[in-house]
């Protein structure tokens, strides 16, 4: 009988890793506190196994942490002991009031750095209406599993190199084809670049295009505030530009912008498509005063009626257009898989950017998103939830008509993963959302994605809501705008 | 018999996936050549499949893929059917020489932005002695692959919402626990920001503290060149530093320089530890000035003789030290995960950088990770390594004494993934490196990590090259120094 079994261990009767966590923790404790004391034997991790009631790979598991941690020493064909000289235990830091501090140190904007951005507020809710998420229940993860399987198994077979910077070729190649015909944006696997998400193709483009304090950046007001403060980061001049049905108001351009972020397809937050006349302009002008375009297509896979517009990437002559898309909404935001087509004088910069920011994105994630969208499943899906989307869209619809016909005004828009309304009340959005929150009803008052704050509407994501809900969600939310 | 048959379709005897992109190649193919007539309707997919003998899965991918791209429409209850409209071919851009043009719409050091890195010259090489890559062969798949689908698993069961930018709570509390003891450094799991490997440390460390044009940066000269280009790419004013066998040569600092950028437990890439002398001087200067101080411990893992000396980050009391570990070296560089534990001072500006820069690391890749260390297979497959790759460098420094005595002098330490001994010949590094990959060994001159290209010394990493094989790789070697 070694000394372990004078400790009382008590485990738990749940999983193994709870287990390990415990057994972990207690047998360091015991060393630590000097019931096991230096140099003294423990038993074989069986006879501990056996002696506790708990698998072998469990104590055995144990071991291996606390040899790792020094706490323990295996002598060759003698057992193992509790370490004579034990590591130096970690020093426990005060943290003190330096987190708020502004310290000298950090440079620029960063010693007031922006709030940490949150995907909505609050929740969970009983009825979520919270924009940008999909529905994760209708996303084929068997088929992501054999994929990812494949993936790893090709990985074990190839050596452990850095990867390219612009992504691996077989995505590349699956999401140039994929644009080429479903959005009709021109391009060749050597024009894509895949990134960690849209939000890190903003944070790219503005590196290589904003000369901080002078590039003036002009910005959809209202419009999606992860870019702008990617662009704001990265020291640009923000002009914000107010949008109507047709989408940004060309005219209201500041003459001496550099850049401007539009997203065409699906008006952020507020829904509309950009006219056919609006894109034109928007060209002439990029023409004109050499401007960059970013054009952000968030979820144009999600439309409901009509053929797609022309992505301004098709449409540009003047290789004035960074095309950005993303796989967080037609797939799930977790993975982090987004790509940019930048016009060619952009690519060399664009990718010396994200070498020296990350290297590379992810090569399994990578190589499996690559066979997702190669066998179909990608186009698959999409179909699917297009379909299931834009029934729940239907019926949100009507629910709004039905329940508050006089107070929500619904915004035209035939595209996206969320419907906009304007609030015809005496009320403010934001007091609407808070009321909403207090029944159990997560929405966005669209105000927060304003500058200017001009805007007084709600918006309605339908990722997170079955259609069923809808009806019965929208006559609870009908109260609170009273 | 519809019209498909009167195509010759040939398709490889090869796996689904060629199959199915010949199928699809071969039909969109024939759709735009008018080979089928829009409005010509197609044969059941799975008439189709019979009729070409490839499974129904193919061709029903094959449809959904033409159906997704507007190729193919389907009219419900009546079958597939050729487009009437069919979608706008993709415009091939002339490139012209624009990529090679300086643009003036690039930002500062974009217009002429550093050449892209590459882990190594050439290959493939039948000796590979290339530096930074482990052993692959060496990682457990198989218990990599059982985790990745829990985590998925988990995942479907999940909300798809966006991530906390410092990355997941049990993850970092895995990372928190094991370098704790692992490296005694201080840390708890909301100490831990989670990275996509430690290039996007150093690029978001640079982010928060330099000042364009303002910020002198000191780095390790040679150093690692990645980290350089980081900094320089923030705006950074550098000062190259140079080290000995005690690593930087503290009293060489520059008195202005506001960052240090250390490698003490394994200088990149010559290889001595950072003296305890040293690392306390470097304290005392950075305590003195209010410098920040980056350390990267990149491959401390890899330690073959004695106690690991005390990290930096345990011995700062004044909160100056960034601490920066990666798995690139431990697991594989394409995973890209890494971490920091920054002084509490700069957290939050750390974390707004991270957030704005790409939000989070794929989560399943962390969760993944996360069970991985919480397990145990981690510290597991890292005794493993150590041993396997000790003894890869006890046969490279017993064949470099045996066959290229005269010539190469291995340089002091007992740490890491590689090895670098110092050239005794009237021939530059980079002669020996190139002669040597015309007899198939791959190996670095060291002077590439050089600013003042002041060494001259090769490198040999052991990470892709088995014991057996290095005596004959070194005896090969030897011709090329003479």
């Amino acid at each position: 009988m070694g000394p372990i079994f004078e400790l009382p261990i008590r485990l738990p009767a749940k999983g193994s890793r709870a287990l390990l966590r415990e057994l972990h923790r207690q047998l360091r404790a015991a060393i630590i506190d000097g019931r096991l004391k230096p140099g003294s034997r423990l038993p074989a991790s069986r006879a501990l196994a056996a002696a506790l009631g708990v698998s072998r790979n469990t104590t055995v598991a144990a071991y291996d942490l606390l040899l790792s941690e020094g706490y323990l020493e295996s002598r060759p064909g003698a057992g193992t002991y509790v370490a004579t000289a034990l590591p130096q235990k970690a020093r426990r830091r005060t943290r003190g009031g330096s987190r708020a501090a502004v310290d000298p140190r950090l440079a620029g904007i960063w010693r007031e750095p922006p709030a940490l951005l949150q995907p909505a507020p609050g929740g969970p809710y009983r009825f979520d209406f919270r924009l940008g998420h999909p529905d994760i229940r209708l996303f084929p993860f068997q088929v992501w599993r054999r994929l990812s399987a494949r993936a790893l198994r090709a990985a074990s077979r190839a050596p452990a190199v850095y990867g390219e910077p612009e992504g691996r070729p077989a995505l590349r190649e699956a999401i140039a084809r994929y644009v080429s015909f479903a959005r009709a944006v021109a391009s060749r696997p050597e024009d894509v670049v895949v990134t960690a998400g849209a939000q890190q193709a903003f944070d790219l483009i503005a590196r290589i295009l904003v000369v901080p304090g002078q590039t003036v950046v002009a910005v959809e007001d209202p419009g999606y505030t992860p870019l702008r403060l990617a662009f704001a980061a990265a020291g640009a001049k923000l002009a914000a530009v107010p949008v109507d049905g047709e989408g940004l108001i060309v005219d209201r351009l500041p003459a001496n912008a550099r850049v401007v972020c539009v997203t065409p397809s699906h008006q952020f937050p507020l829904g509309p498509a950009m006219s056919p006349r609006r894109r034109a302009a928007l060209l002439d002008f990029a023409r004109a005063h050499g401007v960059s375009v970013v054009e952000d297509d968030y979820d144009s896979e999600f439309r409901y009626a009509g053929r797609p517009l022309d992505a301004l990437q098709t449409l540009d002559r003047a290789e004035c257009v960074f095309y950005v898309g993303t796989f967080s909404k037609s797939l799930f935001p977790a993975l982090r898989i987004g790509f940019v087509v930048p016009p060619p004088w952009a690519r060399r910069a664009l990718l010396a950017a994200k070498q020296l920011g990350d290297w590379h994105a992810p090569s399994l994630v990578q190589d499996t998103l690559a066979d997702f969208i190669a066998e179909g499943h990608l186009a698959r899906h999409i179909r699917k939830i297009r379909r299931i989307y834009g029934e729940r869209r239907l019926s949100l619809l009507a629910a709004l008509v039905r329940h508050c016909g006089g107070a929500l005004e619904p915004i035209e828009g035939i595209a996206g993963l969320h419907l906009a309304a304007r609030l015809r009340s005496p009320l403010r959005g934001s007091e609407v959302t808070m009321r909403a929150a207090s029944v159990g009803i997560g929405l966005e008052s669209l105000g927060r994605y304003s500058v200017s704050s001009r805007v007084d509407a709600l918006g309605f994501g339908y990722g997170l809501i079955r259609a069923e809900e809808i009806d019965e969600a929208v006559r609870r939310l009908a109260p609170c705008l009273a």
